[in-house]
């Protein structure tokens, strides 16, 4: 919908289920499209593979002997080093001409259809993970232009250094959120009305707990080692300021917090 | 000015720095005022103490001499127990009748006279802990009543009871947002531009970071032992959490943390 909006894109194929194709053909988000991923990627200058990590990775295979050899396949999977690895695997040599990996960090807690929109990206940081080798491919920066066309930023990063950021930025807080909700459950039980003494302040801790299970387990089992790191650092801080309670060291890491986030935002 | 504005009370008299009375007095928010809180008190059927809850206790002292015998004096302090106490030992036998503590689930990362609202407290949960003891006491009614006319729904609770369940609904949020900045700030360092990769989820979870570090200290002092267990058993469930990394369980936990959100929105 961002593509065609932007009219960057003369000729867009879909392909999912054909329930959603119907809707897209429908909306005029397609022109036309394939239930088949390998038919639908024939006559495509880009590809965009947009499912979760592991669905990726066999996707890629799957369409790689049917590509245009000018073709450039991009994904949107929340880690880049698995994916990298595997377009290194399928398309040896030709791996950085034929596939440039990508994450926008755009996204909801809601998915389907009927949450789709234009807007998604506007402004949103879009980061491309270049496989390493010589020289400037040309479709590179096709790519990157119809990233900027349809508002988002584009960043570059290695895969690695990728992984390791998310691991801190994105899969911790959501780590966070979800084991949140598990310590109140214990305490509490599900049901208990005592739980009904809360506020916004919960609320907005726990909102990433709606977000899928399925793309939360493909994505740790994907990055499994840097969120463990992030996870014991965060485990060792939880540590510190419960041993702070109530001490002088308490406010200073409050304020230190405080102002680490003010630098965030800005 | 929710009071104001729902006409339940006659009369307002303010207490507070000279300037933040300057500008209540301009905008109607109070029709009288003193700097000294014991004088501001002297005519008062209700007496609202909003200050930090070490705070709250001092005031209450200073207060007491020259309260009229029918009057009754609540706070918004975000703990219980420590002011209950603190009534109990002032007031002595007449205690019960004399202070009903009270705790409205209101509130936001800013403060001061500026960012003041009449509908912060429409639709919000107020507890009131009142202390034991046997009988009704009017004017708790009428306090009850003047809660309702602002818009808040009343619920009622021991100090024991309302401190250990904000210990996990409403402190244990607030130290998580702190220990997720400072363990950012110990992986990468302020101002480190990979940071930039971050997306909405991060900027939710940090949004507690940003409460006064001040009110904080001081609720964590008065509701240590709350705290301390309910950071322990967090601590425990996110190990469990990094221990399932890229296994079945993974999933199931996330799983189990959504639903269990689900039904404290619903």
């Amino acid at each position: 919908m961002a593509l065609r909006r932007s009219e960057v894109a003369t000729h867009i194929v879909g392909c999912d289920r054909a329930e959603v194709l119907r809707q897209a053909l429908e909306m005029g988000a397609i022109d036309s499209c394939y239930e088949d991923a390998a038919k639908s990627v024939e006559e495509s200058d880009f590809v965009f593979l947009c499912v979760p990590v592991e669905t990726s990775i066999v996707l890629l295979a799957k369409i790689a002997p049917r590509l245009q050899p000018w073709a450039l396949v991009s994904d949107v999977g929340s880690t880049k080093k698995a994916f990298a690895s595997a377009a290194r695997e399928i398309f040896g040599a030709s791996a950085r001409e034929m596939v440039l990996p990508g994450h926008p960090l755009a996204g909801r807690e809601v998915s389907g259809f009927e949450h789709a929109s234009a807007d998604l990206f506007a402004d949103c940081l879009w980061v491309l993970t270049p496989l390493e080798g010589e020289g400037a491919v040309a479709s590179h920066d096709d790519l990157r232009g119809a990233l900027e066309a349809i508002g988002a930023r584009v960043a570059f990063a290695s895969p690695e250094e990728h992984d390791r950021t998310v691991a801190y930025t994105s899969h911790l807080p959501q780590m966070l959120s979800s084991a949140l909700a598990l310590t109140l459950e214990k305490a509490f039980g599900v049901g208990n009305p005592a739980l009904q003494v809360h506020a916004g302040g919960l609320r907005t801790m726990l909102r990433l707990t709606q977000s899928d299970p399925a793309m939360w387990e493909q994505i740790a089992a994907s990055n499994r080692e840097n969120i463990a790191e992030a996870l014991e650092n965060l485990e060792s801080e939880l540590r510190t300021v419960r041993e702070s309670l109530g001490s002088a060291d308490f406010r200073a890491k409050f304020e230190q917090a405080r102002e680490f986030a003010k630098f965030l935002k800005s």
